[in-house]
């Protein structure tokens, strides 16, 4: 199918939304980014790419580095990595502190910002160098090896990061953390810091549009139960707490971040990538949104 | 393709899984139904019908009467009804007051008791005998004159109701309760107190899997959009507190109750319905989970 | 000491806050009250009387009624009374469900309205007629006649009684109301609408700076230590979110109404009414916390 | 009045508590102290002294300090002190993130771990070493010199303290910590390993029975209304979540300490402290309060 035309449609029909938010100003670095930016790219699993505006700039990915963290560590943990953290939406803001009191430690989800430090603990403890293989992983999967970390954004991040060290030290003081509390700040906030563009991003995800197996190569980076189970986390879980409306409106799984942007799978189809920096009130982009749930109602594709 | 071998394989695998839970016994009707009971009955689109066990037994929907209220107030007030009830996964069990008062007497969706209030006062207000349309519309979803009220459930639901008075009173004094108390309740507990059995469940949520249209008359009862978006509440708050598991390990939008019943749905292709009265730590019957997971892993069926 | 020149003088002092507040307006009866009342009557254990303003006005006593069963309950239960209720500051609103929910049923303390239902459900209990019985008390303990039931308040807190109403069902779930839901809240709304005077206030208070001995017939009704206690709980749970403040600020045990009301105790010495309807937003007479703060100033009085 | 006929019926009384409790092993410091260590010391305004048992054994007042901290503070920033912590009860555990979190970063008072954090940044903002100027401050009000850190309680505590860094790094991001975080916990924990018995404590509270004025050489240290105002704090929030009972079975103004520690103030008549390792469930010292319920009962002193 020729989805060019569609996102063409798109990139002019989400104009009214640009205005309406406001680009995340919690760190310097972000605040800067300009708000008219908007891209997308659609990789098919044919081997189809199409794409429209910005979409081979580099942004921040934010949040939807959690994936990248996640499908790092599922395969090596395997279930047992689900005693560390939960698969239940929040149902709260994304740095709550409030339900992790509650639970003891355990973080609901790994898409919240405390479970995806207990995700990154996890990836301390088995990769000598986990900075140099998350980017290697990303740039495998993206084929593109010019996904860089943002250095401006990680020390902008460590800066402003006193949020995320409350939530260490809280999850330390329960047992759930096992590395240096700076260790695995420093390790997060690259994570968090990782740039690239709407191709790179929509490749990579091609992964769980494809099961597990990455779609150039053909090697098997998640079972297909691992990769169907991400994707049912990206559904529940994938936008703090507009998961259900996200749900509901565009009927993807997905991922987004406070840069910005969104990922959204298709199964068995394509990935597609938007990216728009104003966020509306819960941290997830306008125009980004609105350009996902126009692509699901145009195309009529939906898993439900 | 035939489904008659695999049910019948699950009847068998599931065996373990009984002694494990526990018959609902918050109502004195509930807690007598035996616990050995177990039937499986799904109906494709291409119009076959498979079953096993005592799928032809009627029992206690309970909450599963929820999605048969929000299909008939859907299509009556529009996107209007999201002023009174979220489309957000709770986070909290499934009666509780706490997520209520923080959001000011709108419940976070329709499948916790205040929602399915809030609801029910909709029908109340639309339908001059919602009793009675409330049956009309499952016989005629279910192609079964069968379908009745259990009186002697509506009744301990009345005797033993009072958190679901509370809600409703306090609901009303945030207005979000139109009609007088005690017929909202009267409304919720005959509709809680449906009778019915897998066959017959299979059948009525047939509509789903087919985008809103009967599968036997042809009938649109909901628009395309409207069905897809009761599929994405389904998945992401049809499981109480467990939504995000269920979604995790079967993968497919479904509704529970506490009588022991679960129905899911995969789009363009089928429903299915199980009945197993012992019920897990969350509240959804533990047979039944296992049984859907099986189902999903043998036909490797997913909408991720 | 003659208190008549200082409660003049804080007559005058307090005219300034005249216009910050806000006369209760959650019931229409309340909300007709005009605003610029202002009466103040202070009682001795030596038989002294003083007053200013608007101190024989009757006007509707609300919450401070909560002491009055409290005082009638506590005698009857002895200690087992504290199984049902606690007796810790909730630090929520005084209506919060959210306190209830957690606690499982037991309010925090008897002056929040939850705690205040289960005393009432207690004198249900005990006495063959509470709502005779109440006035009864009220009247002995200010030796006046002339206190009354408004029962166009009673009505009007019926009428808009949906949260009371939410809270009795709530508890009766957990096991903690043994009347019919309908009864404690008919004697609760009656207790509330109770009217007196300042004057009358003060009098019936002084049982509390002596001790639990009838200031003027020398008949013990609350043992010492139970005096002791309730003045306890007045100072750590009788301004609702604001008590840390008021024990702050006057230092005093007491108790205020949504009236406008508010009586305070000086141990072995005396007890002081306040009435001015205007409330700051806590809940509590803005000119009457500020009346009781310039008091004790002046006074030199304080428990501390 | 001779107390020592008194106090020491009172350590004869509390025997049977011994073995209730348990002794607080958060940090193995504190973990082995004899559990079977007992001490009261009462010092009264008119100049006597009594003592019974291990009073002349110093102990890690814990919490306790946090009243010397207020009483740094509070003369220095006068009531602007209260734009940046509470003054209400919690009705929380004392290191509860919850109610901070709804509170936006304002503690709910300064007796609780976050308040108390808070007051040790105002004091590192004023004083150029915190940490010896509070030492300085013990031993001239308790008259000793022997007043000291202990420093294995303060390796312990900063080993074992990732609740604390959350709590202040929390607060931080919420713009209510000034100093680094590092410094702010590192004065806190030497302020919370302060030894010293129960006789240095008892004369050095005198100061909050005598309005404020050094006991012994005169000098005010404290308004009359800045002491009397501590008081009430003492007495609405200085026992974590027990404040209401302790208010209620004692009726005292008092603090207490995980190391088992009580202190409590008669005003105008004397202070009294007990020491007495084993813990009750509230993280109050089990014989310690018996000891002050006895001791009020006995003499029957009482502000109420």
């Amino acid at each position: 199918m020729d989805y060019q035309g569609i996102i063409e449609e798109i990139a002019a029909l989400v104009r009214p939304e640009f205005g309406k938010g406001k680009v995340a100003d919690y760190i310097p670095a972000l605040a800067k980014v300009p708000a008219s930016k908007f891209g997308i790219a659609v990789r098919t699993l044919s081997g189809d790419t199409f794409q429209v505006g910005d979409a081979e700039e580099a942004f921040s990915i934010q949040s939807i580095s959690k994936v990248f963290a996640l499908a790092q560590a599922y395969p090596i943990y395997g279930e047992a990595l689900w005693e560390r953290v939960g698969m239940e939406p929040s149902g709260n803001p994304f740095n709550s502190l409030v339900q992790l009191e509650y639970e003891k430690g355990i973080p609901r989800n790994p898409f919240i910002n405390a479970g995806a430090l207990v995700i990154t603990d996890m990836l301390i403890e088995h990769f000598p160098k986990p900075k140099t293989r998350m980017l290697d992983f990303i740039r495998e999967l993206s084929g593109s090896d010019d996904v860089y970390y943002d250095y401006e954004v990680t020390r902008s991040e460590r800066e402003f990061g006193f949020t995320n060290a409350a939530l260490v030290n809280f999850m330390k003081s329960h047992y759930n953390i096992k590395a240096p509390v700076e260790q695995v700040l420093d390790v997060y906030f690259h994570q968090c810091s990782v740039a690239m563009n709407c191709r790179e991003l929509a490749s990579a995800f091609l992964l769980l549009a494809n099961h597990g197996v990455h779609p150039r190569n053909g090697q098997r980076i998640l079972t297909k139960s691992q990769a169907k189970r991400i994707n049912a986390i990206m559904l529940t879980c994938g936008f703090y707490d507009e998961a259900g409306e996200f749900a509901f409106c565009v009927g993807l799984p997905g991922k987004s971040g406070v840069g910005g942007g969104i990922v959204a799978v298709i199964p068995n189809e394509l990935s597609i990538a938007v990216w728009s920096p104003e966020l509306n009130e819960h941290g997830n982009s306008q125009a980004g949104i609105k350009a996902l749930e126009l692509f699901t109602t145009m195309t009529e594709m939906s898993i439900f």
